[in-house]
């Protein structure tokens, strides 16, 4: 029933190289993107490495600990240095691809490396979600449910991979955990420990953020830039500190928004849905005019 | 290619009881934690059994519909038991697991009674989106589509599980529920009939909340707490009530934020972007400061 | 264990056509709704046809781009063609099946048809949100990864469709993008080309708004109704122009909520946080008004 | 890495319709083949449906074995009537489509009023093989894993399916138990009650075979034709009667081959290895030629 | 379009007890049957354990393959507990469920203490294979390929857990055996070490039959019963010795049949499509009568 | 419940290298064992290929046609490059991984350049089971059904992949069609045109046979050897020609072996169940000797 004279024209202005060509991608010798299912993975294989009991085979004992992880860290060397070795091929057009396949080994090697030290940040992040929240009833329930852990564990990987010189991934996986929890944070930006997010839908994160220790923010803040440079061509000027530097112990209530490389000084306090565009003092407490009613 | 020095001796690292003791949580005898895909079954499940011939399979007719019923029913009892047997002994650690099994049995046996009196609650809530949507077309878009009815939904079912003591999985079908639709309402909010949310993303509905019949609230809204207690040890105090309450036929726009154990009076109607922390009077048009151009 | 006695009864009672008579739909002869995973396929194949070489089999050169492209179209036209009868069989009782295969045909055929110059528009908004941030590290970061690109492509699908008058599919289809992006755009919207959304969560965007070329908009923005009329029973009119107009390069920044049939002129530029009721002139500056410290 | 050369080249030769002309069908519009996986689900069901408790959800109790065998035959109705509606297709090359639909809707609502029966048939097949083999543990053992039931539950469901006039499908079914059992019963054999096979590897039942009540025959028999007759073409005429007859009581003993229009008496015993191209008496026992050692 | 009334009817016919009586079987309290993937997936865990590097992950080196064989064997105790548990509540209507699990803990714990024995053996059929085919390219080709490795290795599984008391499951996986190779092991049969089969298909091992070390058997070949002795009410007596022994390095070539409680002696050479049904001395070669031509 | 004592001496036990060092095969850098599930669908792809229409999506028409073969063409050479590739890599262990990547592009390459002349052959074949068979009602149901052309089409590629020199692969995929057809062809036998084999179970084709065109043969036929030298060390040796020469128009009946490098003449026929060890003259009839009653 299809009419088949349109759909063969259709297919052969939709195969001509002309109307793609401003966006089209020269791949390398086959080989494809990152892929998002294997990165999906990725990340539920360091969450299972990370919190042993809790994600994955969650019948874990002392006698047998070490297999799962032993295993999981194995798969996870595995797939991750296909993805990196994708994402090199991606941005490297000069390089052999052999060279590229030792890059992409040592990278993961380097990262497997760090997770020790990435799962003693990510408890202090659990525990500063248990003893920030009065609704928490355990441990558990945050590690298994509460979206800040899952959007600050994809991030802490995002911005190791970052660190580490890969490409494209560690968007991906930013934006897996912005899909799952509506919490934006940018791989670029630089988190100490005890960070939590209550609830966290609509929050923002930017680039070139920089946030303290013991910091907790609320759904809907925004860590963003007020403005950006352009270039000579009307083109934004990349790599610009332009987001802001939040210092220890502050708290951003819901739906405020800080804009600009400017900084909220140690134990402020910003009031919710608040506009803060310049710098605030230490322990200083900002809130909102008064309403009308 | 990989180093395999370096991976072993991070497997060791990471099978070291010390490096996650903080986390750690002892299963009993080979019970693991409630499964989120079986958890997603379940609601699956109960949609198809409240809204016949919307979910699942969806050719259904009066001959046939106590076949399907009948069927699912009978699969959403045996699901819904084997998880809510994994919660009770996440919880208790000293119950014999055959007294947990058969309370779990109970459990269950009393929440599927439930699902009738569930079903014309959120009928009601099908009605209000209807008639407070102008762009709403039919009720099957309303409940195929609207991200009200499916957080909702969750929402109903994990309130009456906590209602029946569950622990865990009443958290875990809301944050299902807040991945999916960015709305997140705590379990334990107790909400009235024709409730409707418009959008919705970015609502936060706390705790201890009550909210009456026939309130609608648009995206963003927070009914929250203002502030917590802390005990002597500086841990917050649980179980404390400190969300508002909205009386019935009340409207609150777009990222208002209602803050407090106080009462937003029947009727009232509050504006948009508003930070709210004091009582609101029957019918009260509350609305925000002028904006300067 | 069981109490099979209460299930019974339960299964009579949720079988029993009056406890969901108000939510019925009678449907024709076995055709059952749209299927949300078939949905799901079809915008993933349009994806694959439009920006070949990002999506799907991602190793596509010039030689193999036409075999793909046609598998593609060809299943495309398979699927949407039986969801297409779907959704008319729903909302068309007396049409004679036959008739509504045949127009299910035609429609498809024409949107395929239409599939060249999405592809155009959707390539200048990919432009758009990659001039418009200075994070962003090339075209392959932002179709693969951003969410603005998600929500548009669903949209512009879906408006296409909602145009040759498909029904119930559109919104189905806005209403994926929304849960996986957060940002909500209801079909009926018209849009120009070159639109970009950063960040995206909490974004909406009403029936009958009306948005020009060169439009950008942050996070949180709502282009809503400010009210809608209620008939002589007390039911929203529907159809109603409610919506704000958008002119060409205007930029409305974070949480500003934008309410009405207003039109914000060309060039105009709306701060974060604010609650426009009215017309906005253009090329003006609209700011919020101080904060308190 | 691929010469792409020879690979176009290959592809244009291997589309061209010379090159397959000899086995090409006309598929009429759009209208596949039967499926070999939905055959699959088809025969599953039916042995659910009949054997209830053992195959698929299979703790069953008499409060819910109805829900469990309405859905079932529900869903056994709607996948074989695609099946037999794309088989017809496949035959009738004249006919409207609305007519093969509606004679397929026929055809299945006759073969379903024929499951009652067809599961009493079985049940004897059940007990003949139970009572005749003293490795035999259960009824259970026999219906859960002898290839004896699979194969004779799947020539019965084809053998129905041949007598209503459906094409290719009967032997479709007949093959999947070939391949599962290395029993290879054509769906034309007209088979008594009572009927059971030992082992089975290699047993051939051909096109036009008889087989009468409480008939037991071993591993490798064949009964088949001992040659066929050419027309004038040098074709084999179809339909000729060329398999035997074996009447009640009958005992073939394994690798036995019955070749021929003839008839196996009643209550005889034929012995291993042997070629038979004779009738047999009534409770004749024919054995081998002694061995030399 | 479906003729309701047949089809309601139908069901109500299949759902009467009456009507399947005769091969129902009483589960105890929602226990299933053993389920055929889960023994599927048990003896897959076991090739993988057994044969390290050649199934599963197939890359596994000397630092890695203890992290593989642990998790391997923890899923296999895991799942296998859970299949003898649904096989002893089969067969044990009075025993105390909790007696039942801890006996099937106990079953497989013991099980699989000796798969490093069941190793030893495996390697030596193996090796048998390989140095009797001259065929045969690698060990490699073997392990992989071989379908008397696949037979021998389920026969191996299903007989020591038939010594361990477990009921149906042997059965079921001697089955999964047959229909995958065409060889037919009843779990009964005690075989001795360098046990082959070549091509294999056909091959029939009776319950109580006793097989050598060092022998080789051919595709087709029978190691049955004569007759087998019926008991006062005309069923046949179980446990009888009604198999033949076949000694040490004796070879049976192809479609022989070797029928009752018979030996044959060490070394002995049984000839192509013999008949054999008494005993044969050692050393001795069997050979067919002379055929006409 | 476990033992863990008992599992981990186990697991300890079953990862020493002694316990498996007789079968170990080390593999190259990472490189596994060709993937059976990969030459599945390698199979599948090339059936649909060759047999436009038949499988895969099977509504095929002359528009589109191209469009598949070159989708499937292109992943049929992706996945088999990986394949044969694997299957270098377990056979040479000292050429350079990038040699053996090349070599397996160039292989796979000239494979698909023989698809063409494949299918011409299975044409052929096909034809053959047709007119064969008087029981064949469609060239349909041969391609879709028959075991013949599934035995046979296996044996094609495997028969080509061998003389391109590719190790494994070629047993592993005749493995495949024995399990599934009962039919165990060895990749070496060397097989003219318009083959057909009716019923199949049972039939065996040893290495070095010699088949020429229009020959029959029925189920459980063996072209095997008579016997095979040892060398010094007692082992088969190997490539020795031992199987037989069949030539053109001949027809072996069921259960028939001819053993040894025999020849049987050109349209000779042998009858069922014969043990054939001597050359058979050309047109010669063949028959059994008279069975005793």
């Amino acid at each position: 029933m299809q009419n088949k004279d349109v759909s063969v024209s259709v297919v052969d202005e939709l195969s001509d190289y002309e109307t793609f060509r401003r966006v089209y991608h020269r791949h390398r010798s086959g080989e494809p993107f990152p892929s998002g299912d294997a990165l999906l993975e990725t990340v539920n294989l360091i969450r299972a490495i990370l919190f042993p009991g809790y994600f994955g085979n969650s019948s874990i004992d002392m006698n047998t600990i070490r297999y799962h992880v032993g295993v999981n860290v194995e798969r996870l060397g595995s797939i991750l240095r296909d993805q990196v070795f994708s994402s090199f091929c991606f941005d490297s057009d000069d390089v052999p691809l052999e060279d590229l396949r030792k890059k992409s080994s040592e990278v993961v090697d380097v990262f497997i490396s760090k997770l020790p030290q990435m799962r003693q940040t990510l408890i202090t992040d659990v525990e500063a979600a248990y003893y920030g929240d009065p609704a928490a009833k355990s441990f558990a329930e945050i590690i298994l449910c509460y979206p800040a852990i899952k959007a600050i564990s994809n991030h802490r990987i995002a911005h190791e991979l970052l660190l580490l010189g890969v490409p494209l991934i560690p968007r991906m996986i930013s934006e897996m955990a912005h899909s799952e929890t509506g919490i934006d944070i940018h791989p670029g930006a630089a988190i100490g420990n005890y960070f939590t997010i209550d609830h966290g839908t609509g929050v923002v994160v930017g680039e070139t953020a920089i946030i303290g220790n013991h910091v907790k923010i609320y759904q809907g803040v925004t860590l963003g830039a007020k403005s950006f440079e352009l270039d000579e061509f009307g083109n934004p000027v990349k790599n610009v500190l332009r987001h802001p530097i939040i210092e220890d112990n502050v708290i951003i209530y819901s739906n405020a928004s800080i804009l600009g490389r400017i900084t909220i000084g140690e134990g402020a306090v910003i009031g919710g849905n608040l506009w803060v565009t310049s710098d605030v003092e230490k322990g200083a407490k900002v809130i909102q005019s008064k309403v009308e009613k």
